[in-house]
């Protein structure tokens, strides 16, 4: 069975939906009242709820059921951290100027909507169309230079004012600042959050007692310095994020609960159908890692668990698939990736990455510190190896070099095999060999260091952790949250709600009095406090209106259960009614009974089904009820 | 009944603690591998649990049961958000430098170090170690000058060089850095959470349906770039607040929920009494209010539930106290502001400051704007008000001042009272009037403007809501839970332990199997599901040691409860060991009640008295168990 990848969003108002999420502060634009800045989002009461849920649900489905390791790491990040994890140099996107105003561009999605533009105008040739369609294809992988002829070819101006671009420049995407009140201490706000991980693991290696694999995890603010933001909670310059690092053995990826996930099946749209321009397939996991399709059992583990999550909190299984990236497009420090991507009225977006990032970022944090972030290995029998090494005369060396000679040291013992055989290669030569250290030389001769060749029988290798990242992007999968969830009442266009799942719904409950007649006070406050004793999150809506109208106003913040107190309600056996969003459908139940039924719904141990079986319906109409 | 101002932590021995914190990686520095920067740390897996248990019991203590509206706003703030609220001009501190090799140092810490070390000095004369004492004391409400001419009277140089000091400079605290590529647009990293919420009055009021009081609150990270950060996790460059914005009436600051507070009894630590060297009182809340003491309920609200608050996570109710600030050392928004304090090795630390803001920030905000940001108040009884308004012919304003007649009528719209009569004075006396806008003079006659005076019936007020701000210090917090709760073991100086209260410590439960015989591992599995689907955190602890040394192990990371699995749980029927950790109590329970058990032991809901009441003792001695 394969799914069409056309967007089915012919029925979706996103204006209508950002109406409400505006109007019931969701979420909207920071400092608005400042005149706003782009990129930048608030979240209210209800898009802090949401967010919380999602969190909460986010530790309980991954941290707690998989023992992993939380931790909560620094933002402001110093530079050489960055500088060798590579975001210094690469974390850039390629920008244009108009040449007249100033204006920034980012260049790739300047020529993806230009180009979508000519080849979706009637008046451009068969082949020119053809020509742009293959250019948005092969964007994500193309150099500047290409970019650039891409641009001079289409001649490609600024699209809001008309005036010439300027060449591309790379334009980095951190936010810089200065550490301390020297100004010398250059830092930068974090542009992810795995960097914490990386300089911490020796802590947490040891923390977990030596052994791997383990997976550590961090959910927290991260800040890319967008050029210019425009798709609302998609692209923004400062975003929660919750990523996992599983670090295991790089010979040996299988993961233990693989099983358990083998026959989840996933809609995959591999690199290769991509290029060959065949649509994404859908098959278990368990066969996509047998056919080599997936890298290995771990990727295609967290593959299966971050599905499973998302359908869990709401996102729509029919609008979600993996892509795997192209070997152009992939980041720097990856051998293999995977996007969760989301199908939204902005088109496919990635929510999740799951990336096999070897061991490129430990290797490069090695290099830069001279600390060995590698775990032990026990060797199934011991092993005899060859061994190179320097032997070194420090008190020749402190005579030589004097204060000196702790340097040197310091890059003797640093270093490898090859660099040791030249030593032995030169002494036995030239009798002498220069190491040149911060612009110094230094010539070492054969009283200093020899080198001595000797075998050792090791019971443990040493091995440095390959790396799995599952990386979520908080702020995108509420934004696909809402499009999966939002619904227009039947009949009514005006009626507008989300349907989001209780486990992630901002308050699970309502209370209502019919009312505002003094007797119905002490039922609500018993029914508030019995709520608050079960930690369900409610309000009390005592505001005017119908009880119709009071349900609207619930439904639009996504409340999945509304208990209205009425007439009834004053009467032994005191009873209210409880409604469900999503059916409207309601029931009479106990008011003792009532808070631990909207306990057990609101985490899913109740079906509203069961409930409808075991309490009376209730068959008021609700635009009547209340007049 | 008086306290003792005098710090009892002659038995302490912090030195241990640290080494316990740093060990079982709660918290370290971070970016270690690369030399660390000072006053930034990284939370580990028991540090982070920790704090997340902490801020959910702070979010349903305040947030679920005062029902206040949470929000997560943007930290990355433009500049003139932080110029309104007087952050760019005044968040400084003063700071001096090395002449010679430029290090900084704040001033105010530097004078009170090097003071307490003369007046500590037996050398010293009485009358010099008197003045030292006096100045300590009235530091923090000192100015500039003032405290130059300490630096010179007392010759203070340089504490680590010797070298002189430069004159005191201010020093900006915030971390400042550019939004955008253009590199035009200014921004800060917030210094607080608060202005996130003023700045969304309007949405909130509305969201609120209009109606004051109300409550906003948020948890977020906030960022001050501290001149020598050198307290461990109290004095930090970034840090976790989480803080209250309750909004009010600003002449009715009554609480409606005070009397259910009206007999806590809070110690209190007047300014008054720090001024006449006299220590604190301990009284109840509600004798505080009546006496003026305290400024008003609301104030008196939040202080209590702050105070039962800090008491439910496992601070020390006797090293708790409420210090009112003098009114020299207030902050620039503050009209009467009381910290709640806690005594640590290093002295009284504010860990919540609970401030009555007035109407400072949304004022502030008004006039950056132009944005009325005030609610509505209804009248008891409607008021005919004089009034004096503008009458703008737009017709002659816009023939007279073409395209910037809209900028004179926008400054015409905002003028008051006093304005407007001054126009009249002047159009009667000279027959025009000169508005002054962007650098120009626009000339004003009276075909253009007159001003007119009615009477007008009001039944509602505007008003601009005075605000009560609790704010919490969640690192400082922290670090006094875990001086209160540090303990060594009665006879055994090497176990240490702390005795976090389940609801904050980062895991509930230890599952043990008594060795690594394979009949232990499906009782384990069976336990571990068990917990798992009551959602009770946990870990299995199946590395070798006997039982005595594991216990110890989770002792160290707080883990209040241990279930240990031996050989006659393999028997019907199948029964475990329950071990509490402060106690180090056992009882013996089935299998099938342990999870529950378990979690009501966590939530609170049973004590371990009740359990040891009901289940059987379970007498075998820690250290010989498992040998």
């Amino acid at each position: 069975k394969e799914l069409s990848l056309a967007p089915s969003t012919a029925s979706f108002d996103r204006a209508k939906m950002e109406d409400l999420l505006k109007r019931r502060f969701f979420f909207d634009q920071s400092f608005a009242i400042y005149g706003g800045i782009t990129g930048q989002y608030d979240f209210g009461p209800m898009g802090c709820a949401l967010k919380a849920n999602l969190l909460n649900s986010w530790r309980s489905f991954f941290i707690l059921e998989e023992q992993m390791l939380e931790v909560d790491c620094s933002i402001l990040t110093p530079e050489p951290v960055l500088k060798a994890s590579g975001h210094v140099d690469r974390f850039a996107d390629l920008m244009v100027k108009d040449v007249k105003n100033g204006e920034c561009f980012r260049l790739d999605h300047l020529i993806k909507n230009h180009l979508e533009k000519v080849a979706a105008d009637k008046k451009t040739a068969d082949d020119i169309k053809e020509k742009c369609r293959d250019i948005v294809v092969r964007l994500d992988g193309m150099t500047k230079d290409e970019m650039s002829a891409v641009l001079k070819e289409f001649k490609i101006t600024s699209p809001i004012t008309g005036n010439d671009l300027s060449e591309p420049v790379e334009f980095n995407l951190m936010f810089g600042t200065q550490i301390g009140p020297s100004g010398l201490v250059k830092g930068f706000l974090r542009p992810e959050t795995a960097q914490g991980i990386f300089v911490n693991f020796k802590r947490l290696l040891e923390f977990n007692q030596g052994k791997l694999p383990f997976a550590a995890a961090q959910i927290g603010n991260a800040f890319r310095n967008e050029i210019s933001p425009r798709s609302g909670l998609i692209r923004v310059r400062e975003f929660t994020m919750a990523e996992i690092e599983h670090f295991c053995d790089p010979k040996n990826k299988d993961h233990p609960k693989f099983d358990s996930v083998r026959d989840v099946k996933l809609q995959l749209y591999s690199a290769c159908n991509q290029m060959d321009g065949k649509p994404a397939v859908v098959m278990t996991i368990g066969e996509a890692v047998d056919k080599g399709l997936v890298a290995n059992q771990t990727l295609g583990y967290f593959m299966s668990r971050i599905q499973l999550f998302l359908i869990k909190i709401g996102i729509d299984p029919k609008k979600l698939r993996f892509r795997q990236h192209m070997s152009n497009e992939m980041a720097h420090y990856a051998c293999d990736c995977w996007d969760a991507e989301c199908l939204t009225s902005y088109g496919w977006v990635e929510c999740v990455g799951c990336a096999d990032r070897s061991a490129f970022d430990l290797t490069q944090h090695s290099k830069a510190t001279g600390m060995r972030l590698a775990a032990e290995k026990k060797l199934s029998e011991p092993k005899v190896v060859d061994v190179v090494e320097a032997a070194i005369n420090k008190a020749a060396l402190g005579k030589a070099f004097r204060k000196e000679a702790k340097l040197v040291i310091d890059v003797l013992e640093k270093f490898e095999e090859a660099e040791l055989c030249e030593i032995e290669k030169q002494l036995s030569e030239k009798g002498s060999y220069i190491i040149t250290t911060n612009s110094t030389d230094y010539e070492l001769t054969g009283d200093m260091v020899s080198i001595k060749r000797l075998k050792k029988t090791l019971h443990v290798e040493e091995v440095v952790p390959n790396v799995v990242e599952p990386s979520f992007g908080i702020g995108r999968i509420m934004y696909a949250l809402f499009e999966h969830n939002f619904r227009i009442r039947e009949g009514d266009e005006q009626r507008t709600f989300f349907s989001l799942p209780p486990v992630v719904a901002p308050l699970k409950c309502t209370v209502l009095p019919l009312s505002n007649n003094p007797q119905f006070q002490p039922f609500i406050k018993r029914l508030s406090e019995g709520l608050t004793q079960v930690d369900v999150s409610h309000r009390i809506d005592d505001s005017s209106g119908s009880i119709g109208r009071r349900y609207a106003r619930t439904d639009e913040v996504a409340v999945p259960f509304g208990i209205t107190v009425d007439f009834d309600s004053l009467k032994e056996p005191h009873t209210a009614t409880l409604r469900e969003r999503d059916s409207t459908g309601q029931v009479r139940i106990s008011l003792d009974e009532l808070p631990s039924v909207v306990r057990d719904l609101a985490n899913g141990r109740l079906t509203w089904q069961e409930v409808e079986k075991k309490y009376p319906k209730f068959e008021q109409q609700e635009s009547t009820t209340g007049a």
